[in-house]
């Protein structure tokens, strides 16, 4: 069980950003060589990862982010505490990547809107921090349906 | 050409809200029953209306938000300026319905994050005025590809 | 009302096709250059035309024949008849565009999969012509859920 | 590495079916119940699981079937072999589960369309077997981009 809290862990922060690293290499972008990769924190204490994989039907194309969340419940998790990104045009990861709005949405569905966060990071040192909620204010959420 | 400040077009913002409204009871949400309608604006000046429209698979259901812009754009439409969205369960209009991420995702391909307007209405007199950057701030668009 | 046999109206078929070719230009698809249109004939005798419209975010892209057919239920229609299909790389039409497997579904929710037919056409005269039960044999439908 | 035929070891295919049954209970579908596992086997041998999970956003919902193959590629698979399905409303297996458009689209992109094989099951010896070109024939696939 994860029981800190994720905004003043750095060193979970920092395990999150090395794993999403890692797994960059696995992103399956043939057709935009815009590459992701994403580490997802549960509160199991359990870190998720996941790439980018494009289809040649484009729409079917999934992000990191919701393919390390995705991943995460088929495996029995449901509170998602943090997500870490990484990537760019060709690996390169000179950029802050911050998840599209399908995948906010979807870390709305299991991350709680006020300390949930997500890193857009570089390198384990140099990331931008946000709550899910500066990401998707005014959402819309299960608690709707 | 629309060339006034949506901003400050109460008219136009009334007109949107009552397009929508007068689409909602075509919406197709057999597993939801969670009714949605949209009116679009274009720089045209035209109008483009959407429903959600659910499937048998859930994830290819399409919002009406999405809907609408989707159609536009096969119109020859490019520069989107507001988007009114009203619905509910079982059509009712008694809640302010704020577009999914998803949505707000596509807006932010084809509206400026700056000036661009969505309106969660439940009347054409009450309704919520976000701009695209309060919905989608620290965004990923166009420019990254 | 339509109420010929598509598979025997042939000047129907050369206009599905006709009314695809025109709406091609108005296609997105500024990650791919893989462009298409699609004009979708509902039991009205109504004519609805779409084109894909590609997302910074891959994933929220739409192909040519969902968007035809969303906005048709937008517009009250629920039976559909037949999909022209056109379209290629840089817009070519020299090869037949079939549907991808996600837009094959939709086509399920609304036509009957004995006698809906999907024209994949080079030209008016040049085309492939299939029920939707032979683009998506052992199919999951509504009446699953 | 998996050199064997899919078509005639049956081994193989009864643990695809047990697999998929084992991860069943993970399935997250609060707006449908109708509940989906999915394992899938690669040519490096390994077997990666999947669930459907729903999004309140209900266009953002994922089926078993892709969440397997996308966290596979995500771990360096690029070879699909083989799909195996259960499920159906509340868990019950009672059914063939055949795969949506969207699912079989997807197998297009990682599977050899006559020999890559999907299995529908009821239980470990009551399944349908389905090539992907028996379940997607005339298919759009990578080629084409």
């Amino acid at each position: 069980m994860y029981d800190k809290d994720i905004r003043n862990d750095e060193d979970m922060k920092r395990r999150l950003i090395e794993m999403a690293k890692e797994k960059l290499q696995n992103s399956y972008a043939p057709y935009s060589n815009y590459n992701v990769a994403a580490a997802a924190l549960f509160d199991s204490g359990n870190i998720y990862t996941g790439v980018n994989v494009e289809s040649a039907s484009l729409g079917m194309t999934i992000c990191a982010e919701r393919n390390a969340i995705f991943h995460a419940i088929a495996e029995g998790e449901r509170k998602l505490i943090a997500v870490a990104i990484v990537g760019g045009t060709n690996r390169e990861c000179n950029e802050y990547c911050v998840p599209c709005g399908a995948c906010r949405q979807v870390m709305r569905d299991f991350g709680d809107k006020e300390s949930m966060i997500v890193l857009s990071a570089k390198t384990p040192d140099d990331y931008l921090e946000h709550t899910l909620d500066e990401l998707l204010p005014y959402s819309f959420g299960p608690e709707k349906l």
